[in-house]
């Protein structure tokens, strides 16, 4: 177990009803507010006609950047840069899910600076400090509406590179589980199972971090498994919704990574998916995930799949180990491929291996992974192809 | 599932070798720091050492208020107030458990304020600001070290008053499981009742809350349940203190109770003792709590015994309900006095039923305690006498 610092300070207005807030929120950080939106989706729901008028109420000046592509790119970032500089902007709105939170954390850290916003991602430059940032969440997935990080995708150069800064954190979060009842089944699947992936990312490693926590992560499992199902066959369903929303936040805002080590291994695989193909992340997770699984089960893992497959999945402990490792993969594979309905192979959205070398070293960084199991660049390329 | 804000911005160093932001930390909220302590024991632990190195090398001015009793006094507030306001203390630090956690509160709100701080409690003057406070924890137990909370007691009038206001929250708090070594095994256990008294409180409650919030509950017992004993009988196993420390912080610090409903009902009942008797918290916790159980269990609170005993104890969830209810009541009762050596009635520490009317005219402030099952003032003085 580390010893580690705990400073989560986004404040979460949690459930319906918390919006007619807002306008005093963004009034307390500002007067000029510049809007971040993804497609036309917020609009046919109604909630960007809400938010508008509580902007309008407050009093505020509202710009606004649209548009904002899943795995978000760094020119939506340098389009909300030059807004923010032109205009002054000193709050930022975010409504959307996680692409269009992490392009706007970037705008918030880029309108601060004066240099080009990729080079938080390419060079690694110091986010020193950003605007605010407030979030109306519409996708419960990424976490980004209580975590410190974004993701940004560069398409000339193919590289998906993420950064984390305490900056970033957003100073104020809406979760309305009713904003995501008009998320496709497809997304919610895909959703869920980044959740699940931003938590395996933590349980899977080979030091032990706190039996609290890991019975904190074995819920939020529990908690995803019970409820994404729901949420397909019921969208509109509150608890299934409220559920999920609540636990893509913890799954990944730093509570159960605090006390823990070891590097994640699925996200830098799949980011480079998403790089090269422009795969949708939770989709990406959900292929990679059980290989991953298979290739790191050794005597040395199998303690963990044991403990995993009994307390999450209710597999009967007095099995012999090895085969509760073994179904605890295949409950896993059932559940995202059969119960949420997500493809099972690269092959069926069309990715062969033609850029796996590539997408392995970029993965790896030319070094090894150092998480549940060391992957370096040929146990990468090994995992890509058990996923054809 | 109640819709709820979540905002709990303290920041907490946990683990060993932090101290030495201490420094930093208080110098960036004031430069004259109030230090709160109890008795001498921070001194024999060597930690009161170490800290006002602390403070010293950061050339900070120190002034003192000592010998903050258990279940601490309002005498000990004024006379903090007193040296805040003659000596234009900006920042207060409280070395300790929750008792001087808890009188440090309400020495910061009424520093700033012009009338007798027993107001807060008896007339609920409003809290509107605080002096900065930070917190090095010594005792696993209160959660005090992350809530917005403290108890004060005034024996004149025999009250025991609880107050909760945003500005009471520590900004900081220092949790070093090494820093509770040395805390006894009679006060290990009371602050494990304590600990696992506040979770009762939240998920014993007719209202379903959230799923994924009851796991995280029973996460949190189970790892009293298990850790507890290990400190018991090591008290210096870090393991077992880290997750006794952590776990004693998210039971009380907002995360569990804002989904929830319904009004606490062990903690108003033990207050009573605490203010007739002075009885260490946790122990009159430990003798309500199985009584309470015993005393809500009906048909429609039976499902919640079920779902506990199972998920907590690992009871056979084939047995008839009625049973695993019983069972669940029974380890309760067996952890509390046999595995954590609590006594286990009130006659065993000398108190009689002559009380008890009116411990429990004011327990349920002449009106009902509307929790898990209602409880007027003839319902507490049956669970009274239940603990003789």
């Amino acid at each position: 177990m580390h010893g580690f610092i705990y400073d989560i300070k986004t404040k979460v207005y949690f459930g319906s009803n918390h919006l007619s807030t807002l306008g005093g929120e963004l009034s307390a950080l500002g007067k000029k507010v510049l809007l971040c939106r993804g497609g036309s989706s917020v609009i046919r729901s109604g909630l960007y006609g809400k938010i508008v008028s509580e902007i309008k109420s407050a009093g505020l000046e509202m710009f606004e950047l649209t548009d904002i592509a899943p795995n978000p790119r760094i020119d939506s970032v340098r389009e909300g840069v030059r807004i923010c500089k032109e205009n002054g902007v000193e709050v930022v709105l975010a409504v959307g899910g996680g692409s269009v939170l992490d392009c706007a954390k970037f705008v918030c850290a880029g309108a601060l600076c004066d240099f080009d916003p990729w080079k938080f991602m390419s060079e690694g430059a110091p986010v020193k400090r950003a605007l605010p940032l407030i979030t109306v969440l519409t996708l419960s997935a990424t976490g980004s509406e209580m975590n410190p990080t974004g993701v940004i995708s560069n398409p000339k150069t193919t590289e998906k590179l993420g950064r984390s800064a305490p900056a970033l954190r957003p100073a104020v979060s809406y979760l309305d589980p009713e904003n995501t009842y008009t998320v496709s089944k497809y997304q919610t699947a895909c959703g869920s199972a980044d959740i699940l992936s931003h938590i395996f990312e933590v349980y899977f490693q080979r030091e032990p971090g706190m039996y609290m926590i890991d019975c904190f992560m074995e819920g939020l499992m529990k908690t995803v498994i019970k409820y994404a199902p729901i949420a397909l066959s019921e969208p509109e369903n509150y608890e299934a919704r409220a559920n999920l929303m609540w636990a893509s936040s913890w799954a990944i805002n730093g509570f159960i990574s605090a006390p823990a080590g070891g590097a994640w291994s699925c996200h830098p695989m799949e980011h480079e998916l998403s790089a090269f193909y422009d795969v949708t992340h939770g989709l990406g997770l959900a292929i990679l995930t059980p290989r991953w699984m298979k290739y790191c089960l050794s005597e040395e893992t199998l303690p963990r799949y044991v403990q995993f497959g009994v307390n999450v999945f209710g597999i009967d402990s007095s099995l012999p180990k090895s085969v509760i490792a073994e179904l605890s993969i295949k409950k896993v594979s059932e559940f995202l491929y059969d119960t949420l309905g997500l493809d099972d192979s690269f092959t069926k959205i069309g990715i062969g291996r033609e850029n796996f070398k590539a997408m392995a070293k970029k993965a790896c960084e030319g070094g090894v992974i150092n998480g549940f199991r060391p992957l370096a660049q040929e146990d990468i390329e090994k995992i890509y192809e058990m996923c054809l």
